[in-house]
């Protein structure tokens, strides 16, 4: 059957003299003048960011790029171990482990707070809407996103800095306010301290640069991409695979089912 | 069994107080003062990039990000169609395609590259070993990575502007000089003009910053996962994979398998 | 630091001489004995299946083996055409694609009847449990999953043959019972009728198999993995894939984005 | 731009009325009346197996559908914890290690045994054959394929059980003859007695059933994918990748990278 076909799009085509990305020509326009960063904003924004902008972005990406041993570099590396020749493979199954529970909480916490300023309609205290906010979670029993570390109990050490460059940028927005006076009110609602984690700050800080709140979690999946190249890196160098699946193994004790 | 158990790590480690990357200080040292270019480059080199490098660096990752419309992109976006739930997996699906045919091109050019350069020996003049280079692979019937293009017949826009970035940032070395001399000489022993590709250019660019020649591929699909990132988002604002998917189905012809 | 380690498992161990799987001798008692169906229900399950049980359970294998050209298929071809040298590449960008909306259909229905039949309590009458049931989703402007198909309008094939197999082996249990009484009823309550699809009524039999319903999409993608093997070993004989790719890429059209 | 677009395929294509599958009828002619590992062969190799022909390719599919805790199911669990959402994430990551080294013994093996074959030219004698293909494999210093396990290091019990049940079929063919020639005369060429591994004999029986060796991989696959669903259906009643996570993780240790 003869069709006539169309498929639209914003981002790259070519002809046989020229490649155009953005709209942009790609060779004379974009290399050596755009970085990489940049470069991922404006491909998801669909607008180039400004320095400032691109240095919040950037800083994000640093934050969440390798958290050591996590369950998805070690899925990288016992997939490289098995399957050496597809370097793809092995960080396409470190990256599925980009959901809920890991690397999640950047995009949780995101839309947490975009929504709970939407319903928060005129009031304009941040630290009225935060404590209304943690007082709904705790009575539905629902935990609030980038509230709380394993580790870091106290503070978690991105949170002041990440804060501190989004205000050198002019970047410290409506996001960003409403997460740090959840971190000062939090404890009068549940009764004790915990730390504004990593990945939350991170969340509010790229929802406070008008980044969409449902594909967040692409960006934290951009930053581990480059630490899974690390972490493969480093495998192939120094390899840990090996030892980690044989101390799995040795250690296998039979247990038959009961249920 | 009680056992000693020890996995080193030169990335990423963290106390209550602290996390370290590479031996700094995540948060003070880092964040906001390294970009994720730079970063992605020293997790994989082991080494701070200088700023040169860092430009030409980006300038590389700029060129692969995004090239349309290729089979990734078309299979990340129907991945994303399917599952839309799962971001991860529509990038993950897209980086698969990241093989030998598609993004290899990169990472294959700069490990022939590499070999020739090991192989040549004392010999200094690069169109003498491209030359030579070239009548051995026409005789082994091998294509020489890195020349010819299906759309850009006569000269991929990327290669000279590539190359000019590592001229202006004293880093166009001999990866870069050979595989120059391989687009003067190859008419001689080919029969025919190719143009130098952009993936090739890349892999010798790549390879001339010091980067390991059998990881190359690994840069080339984190490039790419910021493009994917930009074809998800595209899909998820102005959708076309559905229509892709039904183009297809509805053309659909059963045909009997004779054999 | 010196420690215990214990990883218990009810799958499978090996010493020196034998391999057991669930318990058994895996070259004595399992190979040329158990059916490879029987073997993946046991595996999830923990228990073996019956005779009849393995013949409902095959008959929804085989139904949710292969849908022709879906987007799980498409996207497996186009990830062997980009990378031929990594089969499990292929694979497993197809299994991506068991989401939410194409495979996902089938584990949604075996748990929103599992659900409805634990609400329904003392209730026994199956139609006016499931008149109660659609009334419920439709005030509630949810979809009832398994009711409905975009090709099938008035009937779906699989839905009366696998109805008769479970009564055939005694396996019509109470979530096939519901299924087809939501088929009866749902008229009254929706003003249309609709036919109950494949995906569903294969939900609705593993559910009453005893399958875990919040594991039923597994089957989905095993069944599937078989089907992707089919797509791609005839990618491999009589190609598709590349027609695909630039019948996409040559009706691209840019066009600037608007927001 | 108004096209002719046909894509053909031998598999499935469906009308409002019927599903066809391999030129059958799904739902008259399939359901319940084809297993699963039967229309898998199907599948691939586009001809209904025999019963014979089924038993043996059923039996290597559990002889390797889950070998405990590979890598490969270590894998699949730590993307499950991370991910718990996705299933298919947890699976595909899963396959994903099915490249060269784990999985990819059996594909070797197949096609090692068919090229071998096929320059043995007019020679009939398997120890003959053998003997000069260890030899030539010795000499280039290659490995065999399948010959050798690191657990299993006298026999490995799945070996003579699937030979014998190829027997049994009439389907104990050229492949399997020449590898049980290779069981006795590789002391002979190597100065030691090597087991033939599981995986190795596998790939033989599955060359002498005709099927094509370039695909032997993807048997392996849909056999593994049984066996990482069960491990998934496991990690979910009784979890281990935390621990195998926080094993790892606790016992980091930070060693500077010297290069």
């Amino acid at each position: 059957m003869a069709e006539e076909l169309s498929f639209p799009t914003g981002l790259g085509t070519s002809t046989p003299e020229t490649i155009s990305l953005l709209g942009q020509d790609l060779a004379a326009d974009l290399m050596g003048k755009v970085g990489f960063g940049e470069l991922a904003f404006w491909l998801v924004a669909g607008r180039r960011p400004t320095p400032g902008e691109v240095r919040v972005f950037e800083a994000v990406l640093v934050a969440l790029a390798d958290h050591g041993f996590t369950p998805t570099a070690i899925a990288a590396r016992l997939t490289y171990l098995s399957a050496p020749d597809s370097l793809q493979g092995a960080m396409a199954a470190g990256l599925l482990g980009g959901g809920s529970r890991f690397l999640g909480v950047t995009e949780d916490c995101g839309q947490f707070l975009a929504a709970t300023l939407v319903e928060a309609g005129v009031e304009r205290d941040y630290d009225v809407i935060a404590l209304e906010a943690v007082r709904k979670a705790k009575a539905a029993k629902r935990f609030i996103p980038g509230l709380g570390h394993p580790v870091h109990k106290d503070e978690d050490p991105r949170t002041p800095v990440l804060i501190r460059i989004a205000e050198e940028e002019g970047l410290r927005g409506p996001h960003l306010r409403l997460f740090e006076a959840i971190g000062r009110v939090h404890p009068e609602a549940l009764g004790r301290r915990l730390p504004l984690n990593g990945a939350g700050v991170c969340g509010a800080a790229l929802a406070d640069l008008g980044l969409p709140t449902d594909l967040l979690r692409g960006f934290a999946l951009l930053a581990r991409a480059a630490g899974l190249l690390g972490q493969i890196a480093e495998e192939r160098r120094n390899p840990i695979a090996m030892d980690i699946y044989t101390t799995v193994d040795r250690n296998a004790v039979y247990e038959p089912r009961k249920d």
